[in-house]
């Protein structure tokens, strides 16, 4: 299947190179293409360019977003919070009438903020929109005629991709959104992915509940150790 | 032990009855104790009114919030998150000094708002405070001599009380708080409903995770089915 992920950071490439493995035809799409392939540093999370990553990756093909979501039959937006709606938003011809699972969560992204508690990670994590909207809603609303599916945002996607690297799997994995074919594609990747435990929340309102999950997710993740990877279980 | 439980509803009840089966001099907290036993019908949750309930618990005693909060060498705070930090702060000084866990979620309370999806309890969660404080931060800074826990507050009090009732147990509970010795105290207590596997989220800015999560509970909870006990393991 031809799949384009919008996004090149570590959360992308985990998807891209588990999506190339399964042997599906991965596009990936950025701003630009050539200024992502002419970074020579590591991002401000650590992860080395793309350029060299996409070296080691012979098959996986770089476009713009518009472009890379044009090819794609299924999308998965790993594009910042911050800057989704509007980089989505720019595609919206090409992201017509296809299923895109968002996963990006909304952290509110301004340097001058003041956070009360220094993490590891220096900050809080702060979210906006919280609560009474999400930013799976804001993008179904700005790109109504995409079939929006929250999903992989409760987790670190390197586990996502490999649901059997922590606990043997027996951890469960959550998706929401209003159309069922687009969540039936989310769940068959899923599945392709390795997930036993997969949990439909119905309608995208969900996705508040989803995002607000970060909150807790950065708190085990302090609690456990950073780097340690984890995932929940619904026990029933 | 001495253990005041602030609140009459169906959480408090859960451990009401818990403590005093556990052999616990319980001490129960309400605004009014006249008004509370004068209620012959159930409240907006469907829950008896706490006079017939109190009849078939001989030994457990009503008393004002500030009365039971004196008596209780341990308190838990069930007042509803709306009401939680004005009554909290009137019995101040009967608090002062003690470990105050508090499972409250400060649900916004507010008959007007317009709730964009029904859900089976005719409404959408809404938090206030949310995403940069938390109701249990509120009642830290509005009782500084009082030693604020935040637990309980990711499951139904009847499944905390009682957590081998899912799963044979094999879940996770939460504890957040800044003094070791009150977070402590809660351990001490979950362990005795129970509880085997508690992580420690560090201090009480982790509250407003715990109590965000409300959303994805409330989601989780309507695709189980109302009514439905789960609860949710961290797995490693």
């Amino acid at each position: 299947m031809k799949i384009a992920v919008l996004g090149t950071g570590g959360g992308a490439r985990a998807h891209i190179a588990r999506l190339a493995e399964l042997g599906h035809e991965v596009h990936v799409g950025t701003r630009d293409p050539e200024a992502t392939l002419a970074r020579t540093d590591p991002d401000m999370m650590g992860t080395p360019p793309f350029g060299s990553w996409l070296a080691e990756h012979p098959g996986v093909e770089l476009h713009t977003f518009a472009d890379a979501a044009a090819r794609g039959e299924l999308v998965i937006n790993g594009i910042d919070g911050h800057n989704a709606v509007a980089a989505l938003s720019a595609a919206a011809d090409q992201l017509a009438g296809k299923t895109l699972i968002d996963y990006a969560v909304p952290f509110l992204y301004n340097p001058d903020i003041e956070h009360p508690w220094p993490t590891p990670w220096g900050v809080m994590p702060t979210l906006d929109p919280c609560d009474r909207d999400s930013l799976g809603e804001q993008i179904q609303r700005a790109l109504p005629r995409t079939k929006v599916v929250k999903a992989f945002v409760t987790q670190e996607q390197d586990t996502v991709v490999d649901p059997k690297a922590i606990g043997g799997g027996d951890h469960t994995m959550f998706v929401a959104g209003t159309d069922p074919g687009a969540k039936q594609q989310a769940t068959d990747l899923l599945k392709a992915y390795g997930w036993n435990d997969i949990l439909d929340l119905g309608p995208l309102v969900a996705a508040r509940g989803m995002e607000m999950y970060a909150h807790m997710h950065s708190a085990i993740g302090f609690a456990l150790g950073f780097g340690t990877h984890f995932g929940i279980k619904v026990v029933r």
